[in-house]
């Protein structure tokens, strides 16, 4: 339950970390949108493991195949199913993790849940879940980059190290070392890191249960992990006053303008048409080679060293996600905004292709 | 649209401040619930605006009506309507509002979104629209109740000042100076709650989209003025080591525990059965007295003092409120478990009662 | 459950036979919609009772009050709250009914359900339940009003009487000796009506499950007493060969043309432009004067002789509420159609107002 | 759009007539449930094409693979995702399609909907699409199965001959005849099927909107090529009094039981206990070898002579896919009762497995 995501645009995914393969089936995309396997690339090489010194060495092409939805390259209006497969799979270097509970993992709440679970490097709740995330985010990017709306994500800290914007987290020495640090121990380490929304026009976005920050809370805070998530100023708001922390609106030039963005481009809800700004925090990744003492599900204390290919830290290749499911998020708000008032609906039906009239 | 919220429990508001009455229909509240007008008023009251020397000065005695899903005082599976009338409307006070946009206010975004919008006192975005959910929440909290599950939330902190559990931060003289401080500033200030839930048993929740973590995220971020949010160590997790930070397991008497709570109670989107912790920051309340710059929809820049009864500060009156939230989300997270594993199914067919086998 | 209904413009209705009050709350209706309470007269007139011979005398004024939802007499985008008390009440008539199951009702599969029900003159199964979706189809017609799009419901059977378009059945002397026939003994008839709707431009609706056909068959047979439902030739086309059923097309004076019109409006879940016609059947109603053998839920036989005001026929009023149920779900297509090209999406966001651009 | 189905148990479908591959995802089937790739083996033959004198002769093995969900042969309560490859494709044999409008089919809609279509063998409108259906059906027929409800359709009608009980319609002379003389002019015909449903315990369903009869009638009606439904004794219901047509109760040996079935199990929206029968009508199918006229997609008027392989008639298939189809919908109304009452409610959290309790 609760894999199928979004209300017009809608994602289901699918896939265990050590099964066959993983991937999805978006329903909703509009028919008309340019599509091909090799769009998928760019963003799952940025998620994909084995691409970098600070990353699970799991080696995974990530090839997406496309295996409905496109007729000559472009969206048909049918479902979009995405299929990835798994081809570095070492479910045996799981074994010993068939009776013990990994501290800090899903494999104590899986049991409680459904009595049941696959083990094999975290089954459903391994971060390779993430992949059919980005594939289904390569679609829903395209459709913004025709709105000319952008999402970037980046590293914006590593434990108590700042990213500077623009810079690469690799390259910050201070943090090179402490992921290092942290692998030769054994260890690993937390993060964070910001998304930003560029492009969106106001307007967007729906009043009281469905506000866009709550809905992209959701989906963020839906990214294993993920441990809080700030808006604008965040809790740093939680201490000002409204005089200094109020978005005033200033006419210039003949358009309106907010005098500071604190609101981090979202009010009571509706975008505002200033940059969107979302900081989110993830807790260190739970799988580490040190020692540690645990349990198992036959009611024996142990201790447990693990093994398998698993990430120091979860920032860098979260980035890719976090986009992907900010993107999914606009894509359904822009898409339930389509009806905001009768004149736009009016405007829509008149502007149907001609063939649609007869 | 965005004025439902959730999947099973569900819960329908509507209302504007100075209209003539806000309310909810509840559908998938379950039959044999004892429910009756009276156990609404200690929650109402509880965020009634008049009740304390730091709240908003509007007289509202908030009584709900019970107009339909119950016979006999029992809930009968119908869904239940509450209607709450506004008694105390003053729509005068916000004439001067028609055209000026406030800062920090859906204003402008409604406008840009509906193209017209009912100014008086913030109409659907006002915190009045709050009253629904508190209402709600009696009903979720009362299923809850007799689960054996509770959630208590308090004020955290008032601007900087932080409140220690167990203390009323009216009693908290530095709390309670700097709340009058800008009072008499005719200005407002940021505040933080904490939301705990206890007794909620392991296994509840969803991986994947649809993780408690995430459900609740998105409930309580859709509270107004909400800025940030943290489940367990939250962002301090994210400057962690997972040595720290790990929640480890051992078997003591018999029972499997958690030797840290670092999680928060809810592990890969499931709760563990630890006590979840939820930590929720809120920007100030945008309507102040004190004069602020900003500009009109005919393309004026103009300056505006708020009248009208506002609040000094959130949190006070949003603790039932995010305890409303949390419990429709906790309450739909439950009845989707019922349905969790095929022991449980062919369990709960054969507990029908005797009369639907026939 | 089950009391929402619809994906964008959703209807959640409440209210007993004899509770105080029934009505709907509508989410997702356009802002810019002129509406105010004396728009739902006319409808409201076609669906109440004591309005005619040959239905309940039960005396309703069923006058609709706007709670939310519009300012200045035009709809805002916030949730429409409409409210119809029930004025003529008399619960009493019903005492004898509470331990005795009705042949024909839902007594017995509502106590099978929720172990308790409202016996009140049949409580939330009662046909009265059918104004609030008379009033919010109202809202619905508006919206399709404005798209030239018109829905038009009449009786096309009273028992094996069929009754010719453009006839009034009360002035066909057969259907109205059939009617007072059965009233007279105490007894019922079943009854058919043919629902059409013209001026839906081609193009709307959806393949596979959400069928504009499937979505509009689930509307109409959610409306109490409704035993089957055709489209177009509907079970003829299950006797034909398709050289005698299939719609061909024709190009004439430039536009493209159907040569006949056996699909009934509607191909492959999608409209073609040609006019929509649905027959739905209704049995008689359940409730009758005469004396019928039935059981009590305490294990007894017995005999029930139903009193309260009861309906001789359904069809003559469920025609408001089949055109209700068939706005409703038409407004929902159109809206979700907003977005199935980005041809669509990208002149829509285009034609945002200037205001929202900046 | 659309092609998604369910409310806990959900069906994700995806895939074209003449693409790589179709299959689903389906999310919410409960953990613990035996199944493997074998069980899909029966219904996918009888479903399948090639298997019949009376059924197109494209050959299609329907090898059903498991992609996700299962670990060791049972579910995990992971989506299950479920693929099959098309085997015998000849996308060729449509060429001639490209530009023309196929009296009968979704050509002329799906190109006012989306501006493009897949016109390979009808691409998403093809009946192969029914094939991932038919797939889902098998998991859910397999909760029912230990719940001890079954479902079973078979061919009503070829035409206007009449199947019985127990026949097989290819023994049946006159209907083999029919169907041999409709092959042998290049035409299909018409047909009807009836689905029962036995051992549903009664109180399964929803009032209101999502009446069981409602839900059942939106699934079956969306297999294409439906044309009309009845439930119980459907249209001739519409034809009698209440003093012949209502079921009352009686009790017989301490159990209730129903004096007759007219209602076809269902009351009210709700399942009375009782078998619920169900009357479905298919059009003939549209794709004949004889010609006919038609028109281009460019404004010409023409002939045509269909190509490919296609079924003389519908329901001969169309069986196992309405299984399918209301096994899916059974299990979502199972799956949201269980949450009917309070007492229930209670009872399911005390079944919780101890462990879970910990």
């Amino acid at each position: 339950m609760g894999n199928i995501f979004g209300e017009i645009f809608r994602v289901a995914t699918f896939g265990e970390s050590h099964g066959p393969a993983i991937g999805c089936v978006i329903d909703g995309c509009p028919a008309g949108l340019a599509l091909e396997a090799a769009d998928f690339a760019a963003d799952m090489a940025r998620r994909a493991p084995g691409n970098s010194t600070y990353a699970s060495p799991r080696k995974e092409p990530d090839t997406v195949e496309i295996l409905s939805g496109t007729f000559g390259g472009v969206t048909t209006g049918a479902p979009i199913a995405l299929l990835i497969h798994n081809r570095d799979r070492r479910p045996d270097d799981y074994d010993n993790l068939a009776r013990v509970l990994r501290p800090g993992h899903g494999d104590f709440t899986y049991m409680a849940k459904y009595g049941i679970r696959d083990h094999r490097g975290g089954g459903r709740a391994s971060a390779r879940e993430t992949a059919a995330r980005a594939a289904a985010g390569v679609v829903a990017k395209k459709i913004l980059a025709q709105l000319k709306i952008e999402i970037a994500a980046r590293v914006a800290a590593i434990g108590h190290i700042e990213i500077a914007r623009g810079e690469d987290f690799a390259q910050n020495k201070a943090a090179a070392a402490l992921i290092e640090d942290c692998m030769a121990a054994g260890d690993s380490i937390g993060s964070a890191i910001i998304c930003e929304i560029c492009g969106l026009p106001p307007g967007i976005g729906v009043p009281v249960f469905d506000k866009l920050s709550a809905d992209l809370a959701k989906a963020l805070m839906s990214i294993g992990g993920a441990a809080g998530i700030e808006f604008g100023a965040g809790f740093a708001a939680a201490t000002r006053r409204a005089s200094e922390n109020n978005d005033g609106f200033i006419w210039q030039g003949g358009e309106i303008c907010k005098t500071a963005n604190n609101a981090g481009g979202i009010m009571a809800g509706i975008s505002d048409g200033a940059k969107i700004r979302i900081k989110l925090g993830f807790k260190p990744p739970s799988s580490i080679a040190a020692t540690q003492n645990t349990a198992t599900t036959d009611g024996q204390n142990t201790e447990i060293a693990i093994k398998g290919r698993h990430d120091p830290v979860i920032a860098p290749r979260a980035c890719v996600v976090a986009e992907a499911m900010a993107a999914i998020v606009l894509v359904n708000h822009i898409f339930r905004g389509l009806s905001d008032t009768m004149d736009k609906v009016k405007a829509a039906i008149a502007n149907f292709p001609p063939y649609a009239k007869q």
